[in-house]
């Protein structure tokens, strides 16, 4: 439950609000790097915490992303041509380079000192496996991209779909936190319980609905262990990561599991550019890995990656819209509700999303009735308010934003005697980085 | 004509909303039984005086109306399933039965008290009549349902149609208790006028057009007389009721007429539900009686029921709204119009929405310039803002609450002497509900 | 640059605006006389400056503009029939003539005094060169129609289209005044440039593109001279003209020119009805005038009419809806973009529209950057804001508005020797109309 004022701090996310503040500290991932495929290729619309902006690739190959509309009379970029080395509006020719740099104003008269007085808004861009990361923060020297595993591997290892989820981002990266959703919401039903032989950790998952939860403060956020019964003398414990601003890791689940993480990007206030990262540290990801047709997975409903959309539309944030979505209730199958999934929504991703959603564009949390489970949840707000108050008050810069070395973890299913001291300390093994090293879930 | 101030209170229907409140003092037709066809069939979104709600069926075959967003985190519980005496929240498995209450929250540990201390927002619904009916007052003990005639008839008795109207609920009734628009909106051209033999009563209102009204004010609302010429000694009078807080009735028509009368529902202020009652008090309803295809009423442009709709979509309030709507000018044919009848659009509920919806989704009745044919909606106006005043300041109970059978009237069209002293003590033998007997319009 | 009250001052036109008000005195073009193409033919709606109405031709053929909705109840008289020289309500049957006098309310008794009380809202309309206008102003007695001379011409020597523009009518306005934004936007790429031997003027137009700019006040308003080089002693000007309130002429082009003009009229404060005016002063005007289909016009990037527009809707400005518009970025073809026009948009109409329309409903000025090509919009806006302010303030009249026969001039494009003292003065015999003469452009 939160009052007025802070369901206002953590959800706007616009120039000047503290949330907004918090994340522009920050790189963020804008686009796949195939989304500007080739040196000047078409100029992109993408929308960013709520700011109109212009994505493209000049001659060189550098991207560029400038604010929507032309300093001079304000139409939008989107209309540029890019070729050598500038993306030229097509109003009255004026050219800006990847950093703003207004090079020529053709319209106006030798003697017109207006070019070297404008400047477009820029950001830097920078791209590291497959990704194009942009800084709209203020410093001069932006920080350093963030260590997180998914963006130190080499392409063939990562698969990475986006979508776009019409609710706010705070709701919809607190699903992601919830670790007490997953059996149910993506489950299966109680009477429909996995009865293999090969038994594995992450079945307790389903066995035991309600897990209990430890959260503790990291240096990049937080991190989340929701405990459950396994034998008489051990927990099964899934460890989910809160990395700062927006990140999320999924714990390995399945036999000869891949790695999971997410992204929730703001568009705008009531919109979010979900991204969802596939990973595996030592061999290429293949789409068995992506689209999961395993019994155990097929049950629980699908994979994590939406892979039909509508027809992209010149909107600003027109791309990635899943085709079963808010407009025709996520084609819920009512009959595969009843009869096997929980559901009856056709994937992880889109569950996510039909409850999400449903909570309204930005959730008044005043209403909410909290329990035990929702132990992360209310620690990533405490968190993340803080950092915001820390930064808007005192000028701090938040968690992470200076040791993108402690992006370095991953989330973790493992199985644990009940006597640890703390799960970071019993989990540490599986929950660091080993380049080259992958470890199997429990 | 209202001052902007009186138009708001007579508009506003939400939660602590004058009209709103009094609206709530009553049980209220909510779906027609059949949409709930089963026990645990599919829970469907409700929309009622601007609040967004589930309704269901339970195992038991009771009906459940709660409020849409789950009391834990907010996700609709309209993705919820029914079983076993509940209905299911799909994110966390939280189950509530119809009042409301919380069976079980499956993520949380037992130790937590949460479950205990968490109800859903939940209505008392009951059935009659193939009607559901919901009271979302604040009483503990609700009144009796109103014994309206067609709500104490066996359901082959009746036909019962609902359609979504653009437009403020009192708007669309306001065109109900107008008797001086029937003529003209819904009649022939006088120079079309029908030159039958058989005289019937209701003929003369095609030839006055111009009905002198009397309004009379009555213990469930108020009798509306229009009175005519019919003989040289006598008046033709077509008696409409309205009945609070959002009932009318339509005087009969035609030989061997049916009954018939409205409920305008609030779905919220710029939206009603509109819902049409045909009913016959000794015989069952023939499909002839729905869409009567005599020369006489096809003349007065088709049906009273709107027969076809959009497919329903998953907006609050996406089913029924008519094929002929707002969006194609109700399918508006202008030859139709210049050569037979008045409007030119399919049917008589779709002549009055087109009328209604073009004043917008809530008319500013300062502009307006009202005439004696408007007698009994000024009368209206006047009964219902003062019942407002009376339940806002003094807490009392608006006219009907407590008196059921107040409403145990029927609309009557009778020839009377010219000299009877009140229209109401001369119709008083076809105004009342006499079980069994059905009277023939004049 | 304006300031945030400058810039609602000059964008927003609704009733009791300034600006709005400044246009109201003048007689303002509303529909082309066809579509009311005979008398008692059905009624259209028409939004103009925020005000919505219902356009009719009685019985003997005058056009009537009545305010939409009906003065009783407001139903809308789109509704209504046509007949016996007035226009009826369907919904009570009252009858309106083109002046607004109500002749009869049919469901009123005869003693009601309503009729003679009442009156529809209704504008005075006349008719010239196939042009419907209509006076919105206070004056008992309207000024005089324009003497542009499209309105002087017989139809057959005047082509006129419309369409919708999704913006505030300065913005589309400004963008009819920029000559500095020919060559470029709907001009050919540098690299591409006309190498034929036909010199004509308007290619210096292609050649040289930053123009010096010199504006003149006017008795119509502003001539906005665009100086470029052409030989070395002579200057080739493009003169434009901006008319009090809304319209714009355009300098001929082309070998044996035929002359266009705009007019801006508001249809609310974020769409725009752009009227497009093709002449010829001593011949019928050809479909090869309207879509020039030479090389040189064709790489120009087709004409300045639409062809193509979406099925008419029932919205209030639902007609003249460009099949290309935002929603489907105006047919761009990058392809096209990259190889041949600057834009790859359909033609020139269109090229406008999307880059005036992309910088949103009502441009910000504030963003904007202006250089010395802009000085003919910084004039406009010194202008308008002038008039707006001294109708406000003094109540004195606007230029224009009592001296009709000030709009008795023409665009021109010429080549003057370098040495005249002002481009006025060196025009002059281009810029008057001379009735059966056509000058040829330089």
């Amino acid at each position: 439950m939160l009052s007025k004022e802070d369901n206002e701090l953590l959800t706007r996310i616009g120039p000047g609000t503290a949330t907004g503040d918090v994340m522009r500290q920050y790189w963020m991932p804008i686009l796949i790097s195939n989304e500007l495929p080739h040196p000047d290729c078409d100029p992109i619309r993408v929308r960013l915490l709520g700011e109109a902006l212009i994505a493209f690739r000049d001659s060189k190959g550098r991207v560029g992303l400038l604010g929507e509309h032309c300093p001079h009379r304000g139409a939008s970029l989107f209309f540029g041509r890019a070729e050598n080395c500038y993306l030229q509006c097509v109003y009255h020719g004026w050219k800006f380079d990847v950093n703003g740099k207004c090079l020529e104003t053709p319209n106006e008269p030798p003697e017109s000192n207006l070019q070297s007085r404008v400047r477009a808004t820029s950001y830097p861009c920078v791209e590291r496996s497959g990704v194009i990361w942009a800084y709209l923060g203020k410093e001069a020297m932006p920080p350093q991209l963030p260590d997180l595993e998914w963006t130190l591997m080499p392409e063939s290892n990562l698969h990475i779909s986006k979508r776009v989820q019409q609710c706010n981002w705070a709701q919809a990266l607190e699903g992601a936190i919830d670790s007490s959703h997953t059996a149910i919401l993506h489950g299966l039903r109680s009477d429909k319980l996995y009865d293999g032989t090969e038994r594995q950790g992450w079945l307790y998952a389903l066995e035991d609905t309600h897990p209990r939860f430890e959260v503790e403060d990291t240096d990049y956020g937080l991190a989340i262990g929701a405990r459950r019964n396994a034998a008489e003398s051990s927990h099964y414990w899934r460890i989910t990561q809160f990395l700062m601003p927006f990140y999320t890791m999924i714990p390995p689940y399945g036999p000869k599991p891949v790695l999971h993480g997410h992204a929730f990007v703001p568009i705008d206030d009531e919109n979010t550019l979900v991204w969802t990262i596939t990973w595996h540290p030592t061999r290429a990801v293949t789409p068995q890995d992506v689209l999961p047709e395993t019994e155990h997975i097929k049950h629980l409903g699908g994979g994590l990656h939406v892979t039909e959309f509508l027809p992209a539309t010149s909107e600003p944030a027109g791309a990635w819209k899943p085709a079963a979505n808010k407009s025709n209730d996520y084609f819920l199958d009512r009959g595969e509700q009843r009869n096997s999934r929980v559901m009856g929504v056709p994937c992880v991703a889109l569950q996510d999303a039909a409850v999400q959603e449903s909570m309204g564009p930005i959730y008044d949390r005043r209403n909410e009735n909290l329990g035990l489970a929702d132990a992360g949840i209310v620690r990533f707000r405490r968190r993340f308010l803080l950092a915001a108050r820390l930064l808007r008050e005192e000028g701090k810069a938040s968690v992470g934003v200076h040791s993108p070395g402690a992006y370095r973890v991953r989330a973790a299913a493992v199985v644990l005697p009940r006597d640890i001291k703390s799960f970071v300390d019993g989990a540490r093994d599986w929950m660091v980085i080993r380049p080259g090293v992958h470890m199997d879930a429990a």
